[in-house]
């Protein structure tokens, strides 16, 4: 495996065409925070698996296009080389890719959308990730965040889009948002708030992501379990909408910041995995609050709530421990921070 | 009594229980920009006041309780030791332990719910410090209500949980938000408008909380009950909702800025008192905007006008004069601006 | 008339009384980044043909208050003399002055308000702007947005006042905001994507305008008009609302980000050209996802997304080219980018 791995290091170092997939495949992984290609290829054949199983193959269409054209678009504006290589410039295009024909009707314009989408993503990546440097920060997934809230609330006002969310405007506390069945069946709904991370309703595709996880960071892998299982727990005891619950919609944002806080921002330990589960519940927290806010507009979430939770989470910047646990890490630790150009 | 206080601040430098308690009581105090045990002590008698009058003895136990938890939370994160010693740590989550009991039904898990929205106050004050620190601010009571707000809106999405705003979610303009009956009993309006600087409906803990001011700072009360004189006339002249105006709310915003922006912040004068007088308008301004704001949500809008406008009167800097009024108030003057770690 | 100008200038910087008429004049022009008395002038005679041809000379009566007591504010906070000269202190407050008499009711009070507003924004330019030097911006118009928008918003908590916005609170997607009749009448509507820049629905102060602009920069001119043109056909393609469409209200924004980023901020070429373009479709979806946000709160997204598109566009910083186009507007870019004090 080191062989076939430095003989791609090698490849997409000498070759422009390799370097650019890499970059790609490093941009599919660095959504959870990992720049390492296997693993990004392997998260890549979850959001196929989910979209074939929804029967939507066009959302996979539109991750490999966003992701393709946001890293196309960091390079047309000639951004820092070493960021647009670990794939700092194509998770959030990916997310907005997969975002727009999920969320839109499926029509040619439709495509036009994403691909403006996919830019603007990228630019809006450089713009927010200028303003955190302030605090020592990235904007990690908010510019995907921004740039499809935008997309979707300017869809209400355009007479050729037509905006699916299963939800329409309402104020908080009306509608069936607590209660509702859940069946109890937890394995699959814990996986399903792993591949809701991909906005992928499928236990299998999350499944594929652990794996993908295990190639680059056992860490990482154990954090993202325990964070799906410890938010999809915390819902289920306050009573919240079961039928949410059941696809991992309250899973997938402590996912998130589980590996972030626990996994890669600090050297896992007692003290941190203590900070960490703290993190979990400010993070299901955040969430809530924020659908509440969002009721009114009828838009998702999205990964609004790890953005929020793990940016509060990291300022006080209490280094718990000062090494990452091992090399790879560490060099996802140092790109994540790099963010910027 | 300088003996007395001069007793107690070498005990609390000895005895770490004691000085425990001594941050306790001045985080009391911090919410109205003060530090000192005494003005915290009377402050807290103020709360248990106004909680036993209402019938509702369970908020002073989450006042209690929000500030022990805040204050130990920021121990157990090992923060600056002068700081927590001067109560920096203790005032926001003093409020939300106030908060939680008030706008949530009591049952059990309230409790528990409190307890995690006073640690993560203490998490929060540390992250908004580090963001406000860039523009030589701090992030005065916001850390509290930013966290009661995310505590409120995400009970709306729990079933286990029963926001009591007496309010209900509606658009602007709608129900009885103007107008309404207010039976002219100014002098208790004035003192109710600094109750509810801590949440607190009662005009006989409005004159504690006076002479806990006058304790410390003769202009610190003297801006209180400007502040809150000012704007409950001007709330009057406009034709704000008469019910609201009875109970104090649109005064104890307003407070709070005239004792930031006109004794403590700056040397009371001339020049000042005309700025802070603008600070009244200006506050209550923002005030009815984020009510408006905050309607189709229900929510309150606790004291996040008086941050708001109290940031915009601060940020340009406008130096009036240089040099704080006497040594209690530079004391003051430097701890609030020392927040950060 | 390079006589004339240099007579100007030189009585400008003897006499106070003409140099502070020189600054009010100088800021009328710098809502739209220029800095020249002489198209603030024609820029004043537009707003006043507007106003008059509406049958609302209060509304000129407002800009010229607003403008003067903006300007006077910031003289009595004594902020840097080179930005005031350069009317960085009036383009604000002339904005908010507008407003008001547009959006309330008329009545006396109604003038206390404005003097009120206009202070405020003074207040707000200052404090934005020593936010936004952190990152090597200013906060462009968004003083006059924010105030504005607190104005509109606490006038719903007043039974005193009354909001006139042609729009009552509801949730988006409600009522007819997409479709409706567009009458294809295209240049006058082009036009009036400019005068919307001053809130005035009239192409002839739309055409005044581009004079104003011609008189200090052939560049602004011209991208004013690739904003207005670009924004209006693209929201026609889309199917936006054919009422707003024909009042030119999918223009202003565009205008302003086209003059900012195409002509002010870089100097324009080809790929400044194309990414001025890409600014201009961001700004339109920036406007429609605002005008999403503020259904619930009926009141109008005024220059914000302007603000907002172009911090996102600046922000990363891509110098395309160092050197600006010519020496009046190398003089706008300094005069702009020194907004703060």
């Amino acid at each position: 495996m080191t062989g076939v791995t430095r003989g791609w290091d090698g490849l997409s170092g000498r070759n422009p065409l390799v370097g650019f997939v890499d970059a790609c495949l490093r941009g599919a992984a660095q959504v959870v925070l990992q720049n390492n290609p296997l693993t990004g290829l392997l998260i890549l054949v979850a959001v196929a698996w989910g979209a074939f199983e929804n029967g939507q193959p066009r959302v996979f269409g539109g991750a490999v296009l966003g992701l393709v054209v946001g890293t196309a678009t960091a390079l047309a504006l000639r951004v820092d080389r070493t960021s647009l290589r670990q794939g700092l410039f194509g998770f959030s295009p990916l997310l907005t890719g997969i975002a727009v024909p999920t969320f839109l009707d499926d029509r040619p314009l439709m495509w036009l959308y994403l691909v403006l989408g996919a830019m603007a993503t990228t630019v809006v990546t450089l713009a927010l990730n200028a303003v955190f440097k302030t605090w020592g920060l990235t904007a990690f997934t908010f510019p995907f965040v921004l740039t499809t809230w935008v997309l979707l609330m300017a869809a209400y006002q355009f007479d050729r889009f037509t905006v699916l969310t299963n939800a329409k405007p309402m104020f908080p506390g009306e509608g069936t948002s607590t209660g509702g069945s859940f069946d109890w069946d937890l394995v699959p709904t814990f996986l399903r708030g792993i591949s809701q991370v991909y906005l992928t309703n499928s236990w299998v595709s999350g499944l594929i992501i652990v794996v993908a996880l295990l190639v680059n960071s056992r860490w990482s892998a154990l954090f993202a379990v325990v964070g799906t299982v410890g938010a999809t727990l915390l819902a289920l005891w306050f009573g919240a909408d079961g039928a949410s619950l059941d696809k991992g919609l309250y899973g997938f944002n402590a996912v998130l910041t589980a590996i972030a806080v626990g996994a890669v921002m600090h050297r896992p330990g007692a003290l941190v995995t203590a900070y960490t589960l703290f993190g979990i519940v400010l993070t299901l927290f955040v969430q809530m609050a924020l659908a509440t806010v969002l009721t009114p507009l009828a838009i998702p979430v999205l990964t609004g709530p790890f953005n929020i939770a793990t940016w509060l989470l990291l300022l006080p910047k209490r280094h718990f421990a000062p090494v990452p646990n091992h090399e790879r890490v560490k060099e996802t630790v140092v790109s994540t921070v790099k963010h910027t150009v």
